[in-house]
């Protein structure tokens, strides 16, 4: 195969645009990706404080290194989740990127600042280990960004979440989360801008993106990931696209050209408060991510005095896991 | 296990259910789910006289054995496709059945009556057999119920067809398609009533169901399916519900609940017109089965004098095949 691009040889197959690249210009076309996501979508300004939520995995490595390379002021954050081995070479991947490239690295540890980890979570909590991570993760990134006084969240997501995530949400036909599936997010009271620049590239091309960079990432699954219903839609779109190379595509980026138009006017405001324990929004009186480590903790909620007036928020985002998690069921709102 | 109903031995177990019923409570539960489905969506009245398209397969035959038991006054209309020994066993299994029970079965050969078979069609047309296969079934049976005084067609699409039809125009976004995938389409000026009695039951359970009730019918695929992308749906969905039973019918029947009210309300109207060669409503000059006709068999389409007047009807259900099909690409309407 020959680089689409020089002519040389191909080591990047990307199959569903019928094209392969060299090694030197896969990184050249998958940056191009980036930018475009960006420009589409009007994600970031050049002066941006932006806070890279970082996993220590390939996606959100890639994410930072290209926002650094295109002279972005990226810092990133890391999440201590306490699942043992695989959060200690995360970190320890996270830290060295930084160190290589000068970059300024925060981090939070669930355990220390909040009084639980994820596996406890998974033993002690009504929710599964990876509902509570998806919600933890929502509220940490929120707060630092706010609290840093970032402009903007960006999260790795790519090709293959999105159309996992929109295809548990389409199976299970959650309007009001499909409407809200979107790139990004613009900043509302309580919340910070969210933007997913990788959503137009797949897993693999995020995966040879960070090899031909040289970005050592953790290869490895979380290992309390098994059985995941997103791995589940993941493994679904997987083998449709193996026989129509494209589906995944199609199916995203198709949603965010015709469907999201649709959803999003049928979407219904909610109005949001302040959580009577930690002053986030919520839609409840206690914000999901409260209710979730009062619940591990065998701790008891007691509200706060109320603000002067509830807040009119607009809606936030729910990614990686199902949305549910994050608003609590209905009868608690 | 034990039969939910009466406690006997069962022989039938419906996942999604967590149920499982004896041989004779599984063709009563069997055809309660089918008056459900008629009385939900008002598909059809005791006077009602309905043309069942059968196949000579389990879900036709289940179909047309259900109404028939219901009391409805349900005659069978078999389309010979021309596939070899396969549509000669299939016209067989339905002939058998309709003398079985004294029911009228109505017989139109496609080659005989418009110069073309299926394999033919697959040879020489430019649209895959399956898809003039559906275009020939829609336009045949629409016709046949016209000219023989049918008040509806009645056919035997089940859960997983429905499903993965609906799967596959999602993964497209085919917003107009989605929006018209229901249960029942009403009468309009050109086009007889359709309703689908079976999308709340799935292909195990009308398999279960003919078995049950000594239906002789076609076990054996259609030998031009293989590669079909619509095998490839139902493969992805059932690999879904494999892990999640249940799935289908949350998708199927939570898209008609919540999903379908959206798209409708942003569907576009289409201006249809008699088609310049047969009469029949189209988009375009010529409908698609004319033009797919002319074109296997190397005609040329003239235009007869227009009608007085365009007639404005309402749009067509497109079921089986995409329905780009039906309507032809845009750019010829």
């Amino acid at each position: 195969m020959k680089c689409k691009r020089c002519g040389g040889s191909a080591v990047v197959e990307v199959r569903r645009h019928n094209a392969a690249f060299c090694k030197d210009c896969f990184p050249v076309v998958f940056r191009n990706q980036v930018r475009r996501a960006i420009d589409e979508y009007d994600m970031l300004t050049p002066g941006d404080r932006i806070l890279v939520a970082v996993s220590g995995g390939k996606d959100s490595l890639a994410l930072w290194d290209v926002l650094l390379e295109e002279g972005y002021r990226a810092d990133g954050l890391y999440l201590g989740l306490g699942i043992g081995a695989y959060s200690d070479r995360s970190h320890e991947r996270t830290m060295t990127f930084a160190a290589d490239r000068g970059a300024t690295l925060r981090t939070v540890d669930l355990a220390e600042r909040y009084g639980f980890d994820i596996p406890l979570a998974g033993r002690k909590g009504a929710r599964s280990s990876c509902a509570v991570c998806g919600l933890s993760k929502r509220y940490i990134f929120n707060k630092e960004a706010h609290d840093g006084g970032y402009d903007v969240v960006a999260t790795g997501h790519n090709l293959d979440d999105e159309a996992a995530t929109l295809l548990g949400n389409t199976l299970r036909w959650n309007v009001d989360y499909i409407a809200r599936q979107s790139p990004v997010l613009p900043e509302t009271p309580g919340f910070a801008r969210k933007v997913k620049p990788l959503h137009r590239l797949s897993e693999l091309e995020t995966a040879a993106y960070a090899f031909l960079r040289g970005i050592d990432y953790v290869v490895e699954e979380c290992p309390l990931v098994a059985g995941n219903t997103q791995l589940r839609y993941k493994e679904a779109m997987n083998a449709i696209e193996a026989r129509s190379p494209g589906t995944k595509a199609q199916f995203f980026l198709g949603y965010l050209d015709r469907g999201m138009p649709i959803f999003r006017t049928a979407e219904e405001r909610v109005t949001l408060v302040a959580c009577g324990n930690c002053g986030e929004p919520t839609t409840a009186m206690f914000c999901a991510f409260c209710r979730a480590r009062a619940q591990v903790l065998g701790e008891r909620l007691v509200p706060t005095p109320a603000p002067d007036s509830p807040r009119e928020i607009a809606r936030e985002l729910a990614d990686e896991v199902l949305p549910e998690e994050l608003y609590g069921v209905p009868a608690e709102a």
